[in-house]
């Protein structure tokens, strides 16, 4: 690829914002906050385009006031003064949405827009160590629960790749996926109860095993992406760090060639904890392999017993699927361990791509194994084209599985491509458009754990069942009255 | 128990129903009938106190019409019918609720009831051996669906108790639980994709391995009881059967000693397809054991690998917590079979339990750990006394964990008690509002997976978040807008 020149982005001290068009009332004062930098630093989440605004300085959306509740009856307040005045309200945790699900674009009629940041609300309330469950406040960071659990010698093991800052109020509203490729690949699958603040109440679920009482209340704040309310915190499963754990990488000669093998493996129930397929160009993106070859990184772990026999069983798969399984040496490194750094680095790297040029986007979606083999060869393809009609050659795709079913695999395409400078905005939403319409004609979902926010409006619209938007229509209204609560995710705007 | 003689039921010939309020409109003349016998066999679930009123003829309830569609568009020409006309429309799978679920007790506001039973709606339509899933119309019954899974050598291995008679359609209404002990507990776990008919249109979601596009469309239909629409077909997750089993019986000197034992076990991460713990007095019942212990029926399986290791360390952490192997003898039979035995046989025993004078009731639900021990005395102990005052001397309760979870147990409560003849119903009531008043108080759940239906509808509205009710009505009110869908479950009819 041939790059520009190193682009630095728009000083602090340079920006320019849109006046508030708010003042918090008294009564708020002391937790809403209208600075630059603070205004700024609300305004957009994570997304290539975010990260392409942010370095020119476009801050259009910045929300009017930021609000920093000190407690859940902030957040009462909060809502109960954004319903009266017509103020639209969006719940902030780490800011890491890729979707446009923090940005402040709500549409013209709304009298403002307050974000209401959760990281003042990131304590662990209760560990109970009988059940292995803890309630934790929404705001909690992942390596701020992450302390706070080990000091009682328990993990939530949910590790996203925006780990480091997103919070667990932002997981459960997003249904993020974190560590497990099998068994518990969302957060929901971790949640006993969820407390969420509603503009017409208080809504805390019963803290349960299991239930079969009527829809699930958790299922319904799962994925509501702030539009129902403030989660403000919940209790969720955890265990002890597991103590056996086994990994190994195996090559093969192709991509497809190791999906059949993670076919193979995802059921026969040997519900490994990871079993991520990297295709050629993705393990030497990663430097976990040459080029030359797709490879499996799998493992298994245990708080209890040892792993070697599933590990055993799932390398006889891998044989019998003309798996290789790599040898460590000293000189190149373990690619297991180059894999995992290259994923929790790979965020931090999406400034510099900006920087540098290079525009990136990632896809990810899922789909079940029988439309596997074209659709990955079309949704590759449609990024290929995509890429070079728009930014000429010299592009990149690669894919890879993150999680996997017993019935299919979520696949992960990313896509770099050199930018035109000044044009990247047009040109990301031109590839995303062709991407995101191959992923919903060829079966997929828009979205498998990175939500639908602004972003992914026009494909889930396409994607869900109509009597079933209607559905969320009415509890929306039901729930929010004034239609204040994130206004333009998932559905459109109450007013 | 000192019982009575023992009674015959009401002669069909001797039946009378209320005269049928509506005609069925030419369109539909040809699948709605309205002779007493469909009536009459639609009027009642399969409770206690259903079993008692069809005994003594009570079917005031009995709906006007029976429907049998055909075919899907049969569906929609009913639910546009009753919809116009003020009809509720009450879907009517195996008709095995314990709770009221398919009572056409809807109140004074409607013009009439019309049961929708999709027993001819029980095809299995395609199987997909690939991804290992199969769509299934939603009147299949357990052992139909089996059958024509078993000719592709799958299997849904989901085996609720009502297995014989109740349908696909049915569990995801209800949110069914079934074989797995653990993991997949509930029929959802299984569900790909559902379509149903809703007076609004046609729900379907895509079929989807996973997806985090926003809350799950098909979460929002298991559980909903039949108060949106009227589910059709699914796309479930089935599997080849088990080649590798092991099952063992252990005993425990105390119920409460094997729970501990069953935390540390379901903690491990062992997932075993069976951890069943029956108390003493149960596992005399079920002529699994001689009522001096308690008994723990434990269970592995898998299509691909052997279960010995998971056993094995299963049975050491047994014998940790003073659990004895139970050894199997001619004699005395196998406790892990005639527990299944007893299992399935089970609900066939309730007609004959009202004829011989024999209140019988169960409690369903679920605490986590840390609250197990207080949770299960104070429950066991408020049906003795009600049982006591109710009925008298000589009732026994017994108790069970169906299902486990990593944070708590799934405890199931039978009560048998010598009714007064005549007085069955209100014995009944007084019995069920002590124990779900004393569930409830304790922190569980009224249901862990028989449902809401009519007769919980008291202890689910204390149960729920009331923001959540609201967004569930304000959900029904837009997906149904005559209010016609099996009113009176989970919310107040809208009429």
């Amino acid at each position: 690829m041939t790059l520009g020149d190193f682009e630095d982005p728009v000083s602090l001290q340079a920006l320019e914002l849109p006046a508030p068009r708010l003042d918090a009332p008294p009564s708020l004062a002391e937790i809403c906050f209208d600075d630059v930098h603070t205004r700024a630093s609300h305004a957009l989440g994570k997304s290539y385009v975010d990260v392409v605004r942010g370095f020119r300085g476009r801050f259009e959306d910045a929300p009017d006031l930021v609000a920093r509740p000190r407690e859940e009856a902030d957040v009462e307040r909060l809502l109960e003064w954004c319903s009266n005045e017509g103020v639209a309200a969006i719940p902030f945790g780490g800011g890491t949405s890729v979707v446009g699900g923090v940005t402040p674009d709500v549409g013209p009629h709304y009298n403002g827009v307050v974000s209401i940041d959760l990281g003042g609300l990131d304590r662990v309330l209760e560990v109970d160590a009988v059940s292995r469950a803890a309630r934790i406040q929404a705001g909690a960071s992942g390596p701020g629960l992450e302390a706070q659990l080990g000091e009682h010698g328990l993990t939530l093991r949910h590790f996203p790749q925006s780990f480091e800052l997103s919070t667990l109020g932002g997981w459960i509203a997003t249904r993020a996926a974190g560590h497990f490729a099998t068994l518990w690949t969302h957060i929901e699958d971790f949640v006993e109860s969820v407390r969420a603040v509603t503009p017409i109440g208080l809504w805390e679920s019963r803290r349960l095993p299991g239930s079969g009482a009527g829809v699930s209340p958790d299922r319904m704040l799962a994925g509501s992406e702030g539009t129902l309310g403030v989660i403000t915190q919940a209790w969720v499963r955890v265990q002890p760090r597991p103590v056996h754990r086994s990994s190994e990488s195996v090559r093969f000669t192709s991509f497809l060639a190791g999906a059949e093998c993670v076919r193979a493996i995802s059921q026969a129930g040997l519900h490994p904890s990871n079993c991520r397929l990297l295709d050629a160009g993705e393990a030497r993106l990663t430097m976990a392999g040459d080029g030359s070859h797709a490879l499996l990184v799998l493992g298994f772990e245990s708080s209890d017993h040892p792993v070697q026999a599933p590990m055993t069983r799932a390398l006889e798969l891998c044989a019998e699927h003309g798996g290789a399984v790599s040898e460590r040496s000293a000189r190149s490194g373990d690619p297991v361990s180059s894999w995992r750094e290259a994923f929790l680095g790979a965020p931090y790297l999406r400034d510099l791509l900006v920087a540098m040029g290079v525009l990136s986007e990632t896809f990810e979606t899922a789909i079940t194994w029988e439309r596997l083999p074209s659709f990955h060869d079309r949704v590759k393809a449609a990024a290929e084209q995509a890429a070079r009609e728009v930014c000429g050659e010299g592009s990149r795709v690669f894919c890879r599985f993150t999680h996997i079913y017993p019935d299919g695999p979520a696949p992960y395409f990313t896509v770099l491509a050199p930018a035109r400078r000044g044009e990247e905005i047009e040109q990301w939403w031109a590839i995303k458009r062709a991407v995101s319409d191959a992923i919903l004609a060829e079966g997929g979902t828009i979205t498998h754990h990175h939500a639908v926010g602004r972003d992914h409006r026009r494909w889930y619209d396409l994607q869900r069942p109509e009597p079933f938007a209607a559905a969320q229509r009415g509890a929306k209204a039901a729930v929010d009255p004034a239609g204040i609560m994130n206004p333009g995710v998932l559905i459109d705007p109450l007013r």
